[in-house]
C-alpha cells in the first residue's frame, strides 16, 4: 500500500486546482454547523468567504479559521466573487429570488430548502444547467442521510417503482413518544421544549413538510414530477393513546409515512402521462417493519427497485450537524468536479387512491345495533370487515372500538364513512388509517 | 412544472453527447444481469458492445437489444474501442492484469472485485487518475446497497470514525437460520442448495470475504489504508444452537459483524500513522440493535460520524440483480461525467485489541470447583465476571455453560483463556465472542 495521500492525484488535475469561494446565506443552526464543519474538516478546494444574515452583528462568531466577510446585504453577497451560494434561509421568498440570481450568474447553489425544491426544483435545475452551474440539495430530504446521493449515484441503475419513508422527525418523535405511553399534547410539548417542533407545529403534524420531501423523492426515485399540493396529507393530531393500544393488538404501531409509487395505469387513456399513487399521513405499520424500529427524530427511507429490491436508509434526518453534513458533502462534490447523475423525469398526475387494508376507529355512545349499522354502511360500498376490536374498561357514553377492513380503495372507504359518519351514536368523526402491508402490492 | 424531460439539458452538453462503449469481462450471473438491465433501462450515453467469457459459445443469449461482439479473447476486448471495461471475473488474476491494461490505455473500469480492490485499490486508483480514466467499484461492497456512493457523495462532509457492518450475506443467512432453530451444518446445506454458499464455504464462514470488504470501507469511510491480512477474522463454524439459546438469555442474538474504528492512539509514539481497531467475526448483538433485524442474505452497514451520528444502510448485499444495479449505476455515473469525491487516505496499522464485554462458552465434564478455577484464571489477568449462565437439561459429561466478562482487552482475555484452556475438565476449547454494546466507546 502506498504511504502517499491516495487522493492527491485527483486534485493535481488542473481543472480542480482552483479554490471555490463559498457564501452562506442564513446563519442559523444549520449555517453555523456548515461553517463549523468547513473549519474542522477543511475540505480541499473550498474556502468560506461570505456570511449573510439579517442583523448579522448578533450572529458573528469568533471561531472561524479563515477571514470571512459578514454582511446583511444579500445582493452584495450574491454579486461577490463567491462561486457557490449556500442558501439556508428557507421558504419560497426571498430564497427563490436569491437562488435564481446566483444561477443566472453561472454560480452553483447548495440548498436545504425542501419547499422551494419541491415547488420549483425542475425549473431551477434547468436554469443551472443552462448557465453552467450546478444545483445540489442533498440536505433537503432526510438531513444527514444520503438518500438523494444514494439514489442518484448508487441506485440510478435500477428502475425504482416505490419510495416510502419517515420523512418528518417531529412527527416521529411525537408518535414514538405516544407509542411509549404519552398523549399527543404532552409529546408535542416535549418536542417543542427540546427544539424539535415549532411553536406552530402545523407544517410538521399536518404532513406538509413531509409531502414537500416526498415530492422531491418522487422526481429523483420515480422520475415523476408531481405537484405537492395534490398529495393528500393526513394529520397526526387525531391520533390518541387508544389508537396505539389497538394498533398493538394488531401487532402494529403508528408512524407518519410518506409513500409514492408508480401506478400501472397511466393518467388517462393514451396520454402516456404516468400516474403516481401518493399519500402522507399516520399509518399502521407492522411491528416487523423497519419503520417500527425508527424512533425519536430519526428518518428512514425504503426504496423499492425492480432489480435491487428494497434498500433501507436511516439516521438523523434533522438537526444542525446532520443537515450540515449533507450541505458540506454537496460542496465537496462540487469542489471535486463531481456531477450528479441527472435522472430523466416527466410530469405525472397524483392519486391518493390505494387499495389497502384500513383501520377505522369509532367513538360512540353505546346502544344496540351500532355494529350492524356500521357494517351495513361499509357493505353498501362493497367493503368487508376483517376484524372488530373492543377493549374493555371504557365508559358506555364514550366507547372506542375499532374495525379493520379488507383491502379497499381509499375513495370507496371515504364514501362509506361519509354515510356511516351520519349515525347519531358517533361522538367524533371516525378516524381511518391505512395499514402498511409487509409486501404492499405495486400497481 | 415542465413537461419536458428535465435531464435532457445535461445531455445536451457536448461533453456528454458521445456514447461510451461498454465491454463486459465475465458473463456469469452478475454479468448477465448487467446486460439485462442495460437492455431494459437503456441508459443514455452507454452502449454494450463486447462480452468476453471463456468458452463464450455456451454463454451466448438471444435477448440482447443491441449487436454485441462475443469473444473468448480478453486481450482482443481490452484493445477494442470499448471505453469502459466492466470486470466481473473476480479474483486477483487475471482480473488484475486486465484492469491494469485497461487503465493504462486510459479506459475506465467498473468492477465488483472486492478482493482485488482490497489488495490493490489504492495503486489502481492512482493508475486510473494518472491516465485520465476512472475506477469505480460500488458493487464490491454490499452489492446493491449504495454504501460506497453514499459515503463518497453524501457523507464525505463528515468525519467518520467508525464503520460496522453485516457484509457477508452467506453468514447472515446461516446465522439467522440458526437463530430460528437450525444447527450450523443444516443451515449451511440449505445455503448451498439455494446457491448462497459455495461448495467450499471457507471464504465466507471464516470471514475472509467480509474483511476484504471491511478493508475497502476502512479506506473510504475512515481514510485508513489497512492490509486485509492484518484484520483478525473469526469463523462462525464453532457457533452452535446452544450459543443462540444463551444469547437469547442475554437479550442478544449472533451475527457476523465487521467493524473498524479509528483509535485515539496512533501506531507508535510520534509516527503520526493512524491506528485502526478492526475485527471480523461472530459477535453477540443486542436484540435492540439494527443488526438483529437483519435476516437472510441481507447486508447492513452503520457509519458513525462526528457530526452526522449513525447512518444505517441495508438491503440486498448479494445476488446477480442487486450487484448489477451497483455496476450499472457506476456506468451511468461515468456516462454523466460524474466524478466520485476522492477521500484522502493514508496508510494505517491494525489492532484487533478492543476493550469490550465478552461472552465465553465452555463445555466441560462437570466436577466440583470448575467455576472457581475458571474465575481464578480470569482474575489473574484482571478480568471480572459479569454473569454466569447455566441452562438445565444437559449431560454432566458434556455440560455447556457461559460466562460473560466485564469490558477487557481481547489480548488479556486471550492470555486468560490460554491458561484456563489447559484445565482437564474442558471437552472443547472455550468459544469467546465480543459483545456489541448499543453504544460502544470509540477510541
Amino acid at each position: 500500500m502506498s504511504e502517499s495521500k491516495s487522493s492527491s492525484s485527483v486534485l493535481e488535475n488542473p481543472a480542480d486546482a482552483r479554490v471555490l469561494k463559498v457564501a452562506i446565506l442564513g446563519f442559523g443552526t444549520v449555517g453555523a454547523s456548515v461553517a463549523r464543519i468547513l473549519c474542522d474538516v477543511q475540505p480541499r478546494g473550498l474556502e468560506l468567504t461570505h456570511i449573510f444574515n439579517r442583523n448579522v452583528a448578533r450572529k458573528r462568531v469568533d471561531w472561524l479559521s479563515c477571514p470571512v466577510m459578514w454582511s446583511e446585504d444579500a445582493e452584495q453577497v450574491l454579486h461577490s466573487d463567491a462561486g457557490i451560494i449556500v442558501e439556508l434561509a428557507g421558504g419560497l421568498d426571498p430564497a427563490g429570488k436569491w437562488i435564481r440570481t446566483a444561477l443566472e450568474a453561472g454560480k452553483s447553489v447548495v440548498t436545504a430548502n425542501k419547499k422551494l425544491i419541491a415547488a420549483h426544483g425542475v425549473e431551477l435545475e434547468q436554469l443551472a444547467a443552462s448557465r453552467g452551474g450546478q444545483l445540489l440539495y442533498g440536505a433537503a430530504v432526510a438531513g444527514g442521510i444520503p438518500v438523494i446521493p444514494g439514489l442518484r449515484q448508487g441506485l440510478a441503475g435500477d428502475k425504482c417503482n416505490r419510495i416510502e419513508g419517515i420523512l418528518n422527525g417531529t412527527c416521529n418523535f411525537i408518535l414514538s413518544k405516544m407509542e411509549a405511553g404519552a398523549e399527543f399534547a404532552e409529546a408535542l410539548q416535549e418536542a417543542q421544549r427540546l427544539g424539535f417542533a415549532e411553536a406552530d407545529p402545523t407544517e410538521d403534524v399536518a404532513g406538509y413538510d413531509a409531502r414537500a420531501k416526498l415530492t422531491i423523492l418522487s422526481r429523483i426515485a420515480l422520475g415523476a414530477e408531481i405537484e405537492f399540493e395534490q398529495v393528500p396529507a393526513g394529520s397526526i393530531v387525531p391520533i390518541g393513546a387508544i389508537d396505539f393500544a389497538y394498533a398493538r393488538e394488531l401487532k402494529c404501531t403508528i408512524r407518519q409515512i410518506s409513500r409514492a409509487q408508480l401506478s400501472s395505469e397511466s393518467s388517462g387513456a393514451g396520454t402516456g402521462i404516468p400516474r403516481v399513487q401518493a399519500t402522507v399521513g399516520p399509518m399502521l405499520v407492522p411491528e416487523a417493519s423497519p419503520f417500527a424500529w425508527s424512533r425519536g427524530t430519526e428518518n428512514m427511507v425504503i426504496v423499492t427497485g425492480k432489480y435491487g429490491g428494497d434498500t433501507v436508509f436511516s439516521g438523523h434526518g434533522a438537526g444542525g450537524h446532520p443537515t450540515a453534513v449533507a450541505v458540506v458533502s454537496d460542496l465537496m462534490a462540487m469542489a471535486h468536479g463531481s456531477r450528479a447523475v441527472a435522472v430523466a423525469s416527466q410530469r405525472a398526475t397524483v392519486t391518493g387512491d390505494l387499495s389497502l387494508r384500513h383501520y377505522i376507529r369509532f367513538i360512540v355512545k353505546d346502544r344496540p345495533g351500532i355494529v350492524a349499522e356500521i357494517a351495513g354502511g361499509l357493505a353498501r360500498q362493497g367493503i368487508n370487515i376483517g376484524a372488530l376490536l373492543q377493549r374493555p374498561g371504557y365508559p358506555e357514553d364514550r366507547l372506542p372500538f375499532v374495525v379493520t377492513v379488507e383491502p379497499c380503495s381509499t375513495s370507496a372507504l371515504k364514501r362509506a364513512l361519509d354515510e356511516v359518519g351520519k349515525l347519531d351514536c358517533l361522538i367524533e368523526a371516525p378516524l381511518q388509517l391505512q395499514i402498511l402491508e409487509p409486501e404492499s402490492p405495486i400497481g
